[in-house]
């Protein structure tokens, strides 16, 4: 290991031999296993594209040739091989490596996304712009099967084809799996091209024998045999240079792909196969992506808190009761898994359907669903989400359609840092017509909120963190109408929030005895107008919590209701304002906004002695 | 024409002969023609899909069979013969017919989106809910080519070839041109489809011939030419049929096109070629948009307001004189003639570049120049920036890159209505960390932002609506740091707003001797918290106008400044809350609105009284 301390940049690699690049493999390979069993991270992905890294380092000079990881959770080997191996013991803590592509890590890292289906935008941009000031480095594209169906992606893909005087190398790291299972026809395409032989070869033997026999029969034949000839593959539809596939784990080949590339003078897609979670026999036999990122536990050990589960499977659980009785059906973009939807899947597998990376596709199919009297439940990340606003706007709000959005990871996501942080849906769907915005502070909750869901005939976003909540039975499931809650009554102030947050806020006034009420304002849209009126009568100090950005909040809209109303009170707010909030654990997210239960208290304490 | 005004749905076009059909097409062209001249609306789109809409009616049974019209603008003729040709004269006016398709005018408009690119994802959902309701009626999506690579309807092509069991008919409207002339490998491909004989023909000549006398030369030769056969364009690579092409104005093929795509039991591409603006030669002869969407008065008049110009202009015309001085480079979607940079694209040709409409390419794309040093100019239209949401908040905002982003149609937008208008960006740049939110009063105002905007290293957002302002002469631009600006001074309070409606609330105030002082509040954000303190000392009231959505407007950050500052003001927000705002003139918006000047000086008299 002594050697993947030293390096401090790839230069080193170009003195290597194939053996030595191979061992050096080997070296990392077995370094990120017990690195990451260690602080978790993405594990499978990072394991496959080891030798693709090297030999994209081997071949290419970073940073004059600029390497674009679409997403960038698969950077590990990247990041070791530019000097940062010192600092994987801290990877997604505070302050330490990110687990992603890092503008201020390093002046390797070109792109800093976290979100997928980004990397050929990013490579057309690079492209443009080295042409606009007369470079002629090299830009290559690393993207997976699955993110290259992205909506962006493939409108980059269409774009970058026709551009004859720019030269992108796209580099599908094609694991035949993505997140989840990839899905689409792009998906089958890499698999035909995947079973079919070296396409290449043949194409020259034909262009060798085709004059010989053919012309003699038929002379228009020619034309049609060429135009034949040229249609091999959708990339080459396109008008790209397609060579591949390769085994993206075979250095030998990669390193002869990358060099062929590089003589090229137009763009071209290297399809290499790589086998995610090389060389960890778990990672490797994994098809649903348990190992896609995984907790430090996960690996080896196997806990599970105590009559805890996550929110996300909490939800599951309560769609898969409703479904019993409720003509429900689930549009997922890609996170079975992370959803914790495999189980619904697997009882109901007509009543779902996994559209891949496609929060786009996925916002306007529920649409179309729902004008066909489908009852739609819609799971999507917080920050993908973002992926959809104008769909969930215009398609959706906008004509009034039932389509239920499940926000999962709402709030602070701690370790994947500032693309991944679910401070942006409040304002995002507060900003939209018609949306009800709700959060539960527990499960039993939740499933109230998702029974009057469905009962009614409008959108309605129900959000929940990721963190885990205590698991109920499902009996007989009460709608939850419209309506705050008062959790507790005090004399010197309210403070108001949403969300299993109200636990930990009801904690701390009772440990501080502090005479403060609570009220859960679950429905942080429609407001609960009578009992905040009462609120603002009763109490001059009001404390509004909030995980989100500070502007459209439940805090603005207090104000709002306060003014109009002719209120007075003092009103202070606890959100994350404007702030980058970057990796950690929760916690640590919270203090980097100011919203730590210590911070709560230090403003409960200089204002109730006011 | 007594005929058309008969129509009270389409049923009756089945007993029609072709040459009453073809007659019929001709009698709704000259219809088309004369009332557009009269009403305005889009004219060019509508001439060209005729025969189309009038085959795809004769030979499907609409509203059992499904028709989706992307964006919609297109839908005309289905409204004429769905029995609306009577509303025609109240087209695109207030409470009169919607220039897209309308679920409130009719059960035959299945899909109301007016934003391009969903309709392949529309179809797709309608397929899967016939599939769980067990229908069996067919559904169609008819797709122009510059739509088709929208990244939504991308990624619903790619999953809906792997359905095996949905069967959706897709028909491609290739007008060579779309909205102006589009862009990419997709359009390559179409044009190669068009160029090339009926590939259909040839590869059942191949087959016939291929065994006799290839398998004697090579046996491996069979499965080769099998593959090469099986891929000859980029939608059958997909697993789509694709038929074509066809004369898209031509009653006989289109027919015979769509008998036979009912009769198939899978998906099925069905390539038109329509002529835009046929029929109208002034239509026809235009490659660059100006018979898009026409005023009334475009067609056969040329009139043009003394020395005014539209905002769009102004805005293009600033940027072409700081590209004097500033290595400007401008990324556009689609929209060169409606944001009016063609004069730009014809100085600036290697500074400009045409995505399609593509806006979240064109957001990342711009990410990735910024990162390079490039100062990027990136024009969207308000309602089409929703798009680039996630693109522009996590790759421009998060990572604080300098994009300068002019939002063209800002506010509202009038007669494309609901679907178009402009009522959401402040809330959503005002939730993005870093981003500058501005908007000019006038050509000056908008200079002098745009000077600052490039001379500062962060992203910039200029908003702009869909009026006209006074043109000036560009000498000397002084750039124009965050500041509020005094317009008027006055006793009984303050109005506070943002863009050109400034002047007439100026001229307001001067009709009917308010005593009120007026605040030009150009930078919505940062907020000139100096002044704004100094005028809620001075004021006790005052009011907020804003064409905006109420959530995250600058109403709500004055009241939050307020409150953070101990003020106790009366603080009054006039603003378009939640509320859908449909087709008329932007007056009659405003109206609908309630933010009429009217309804200003009403609010007014209230409150000076109180």
């Amino acid at each position: 290991m002594s050697n993947l301390k030293a390096i401090k940049d790839p230069n080193f690699l170009k003195e290597l031999s194939l053996s030595e690049l191979t061992n050096l493999a080997e070296e990392i390979r077995s370094f990120l296993i017990e690195n990451i069993k260690k602080t978790g991270g993405h594990l499978a992905s990072n394991l496959g594209v080891v030798e693709l890294t090297i030999a994209l380092h081997y071949v290419f000079n970073s940073p004059l040739d600029s390497i674009i990881f679409d997403v960038s959770h698969q950077s590990y080997t990247h990041k070791i091989l530019t000097g940062r191996i010192n600092d994987f013991p801290t990877l997604r803590k505070a302050q330490g490596l990110s687990g992603y592509a890092s503008y201020h890590e390093s002046v390797h890292d070109k792109w800093e996304s976290g979100h997928a289906g980004t990397s050929l935008s990013a490579l057309f941009g690079y492209l443009k712009a080295n042409q606009l000031k007369g470079k002629k480095d090299e830009v290559i594209a690393v993207v997976g099967d699955a993110s290259i169906t992205n909506g962006t992606n493939m409108e980059a893909l269409n774009l970058l084809a026709s551009e004859k005087d720019l030269k992108g190398i796209i580099v599908i790291n094609d694991n035949k799996m993505s997140i989840s299972k990839s899905v689409g026809a792009f998906s089958k395409v890499l698999t035909n091209l995947r079973g079919s032989p070296f396409l290449g070869k043949l194409k020259a033997f034909f262009k060798k024998i085709t004059p010989a026999f053919i012309y003699r029969f038929f002379g228009r034949l020619k034309r049609a045999f060429k135009a034949l000839l040229q249609r091999q593959n959708i990339f080459e539809e396109m008008g790209y240079v397609y060579i591949g596939p390769f085994d993206g784990n075979n250095l030998k080949e990669l390193i002869g792909a990358f060099k062929a590339a590089k003589k090229l003078n137009k763009s071209v897609v290297i399809h290499t196969i790589t086998q995610k979670g090389k060389g960890y026999s778990p990672a490797e036999s994994d098809l649903k992506g348990v190992y896609h990122g995984v907790e430090p536990s996960v690996i080896g050990t196997s806990s599970k808190e105590n009559n805890k589960i996550s929110f996300s499977e909490a939800i599951s659980v309560i769609i898969e009761k409703l479904t019993e009785k409720e003509d429900i059906f689930v549009v997922m973009p890609a996170m079975l898994m992370g959803t914790k939807f495999l189980a619904y899947q697997k009882k109901y597998p007509r009543r779902i359907i996994d559209v891949g990376i496609a929060e786009e596709h996925a916002a306007v199919m529920s649409a179309s669903l729902a004008l066909n009297g489908v009852n739609v439940f819609l799971p999507l990340y917080s920050t993908f989400s973002q992926r959809a606003y104008d769909q969930i706007l215009n398609d959706i709000a906008r004509p009034n359609l039932k389509v239920i959005i499940g926000i999962d990871r709402a709030g602070f996501v701690g370790e994947d840092g500032s693309t991944h942080q679910g401070l942006y849906d409040v304002s995002m769907f507060l900003s939209m017509p018609n949306v009800s915005v709700t959060m539960p502070k527990d499960m039993k909750e939740a499933a109230g909120l998702l029974k009057y869901a469905f009962s009614k005939n409008q959108p309605f976003v129900i959000r929940y963190p990721r963190t885990n909540t205590e698991l109920i039975t499902l009996d007989e499931i009460t709608p939850l109408a419209p309506s705050w809650e008062l959790l507790r009554k005090g004399k010197k102030g309210i403070i108001i929030s949403y969300g299993p947050i109200l636990l930990e806020i009801e904690k701390l006034l009772i440990a501080n005895n502090f005479d403060f009420s609570l009220c859960n304002a679950r429905y942080i849209r429609p407001l609960d107008e009578k009992l905040l009126k009462e609120l603002l009568k009763e109490h001059q100090l009001l404390i509004v919590y909030e995980e989100t950005h500070a502007s459209g909040s439940l805090y603005q809209f207090i104000l709002a209701f306060a003014m109009e109303n002719g209120f007075k009170n003092h009103i202070i707010a606890l959100n994350a304002y404007n702030k980058i909030i970057n990796h950690g654990t929760i916690e640590d997210n919270r203090k980097a906004a100011a919203l730590s239960m210590a911070d709560l208290k230090r403003v409960i304490e200089e204002d109730e002695i006011r």
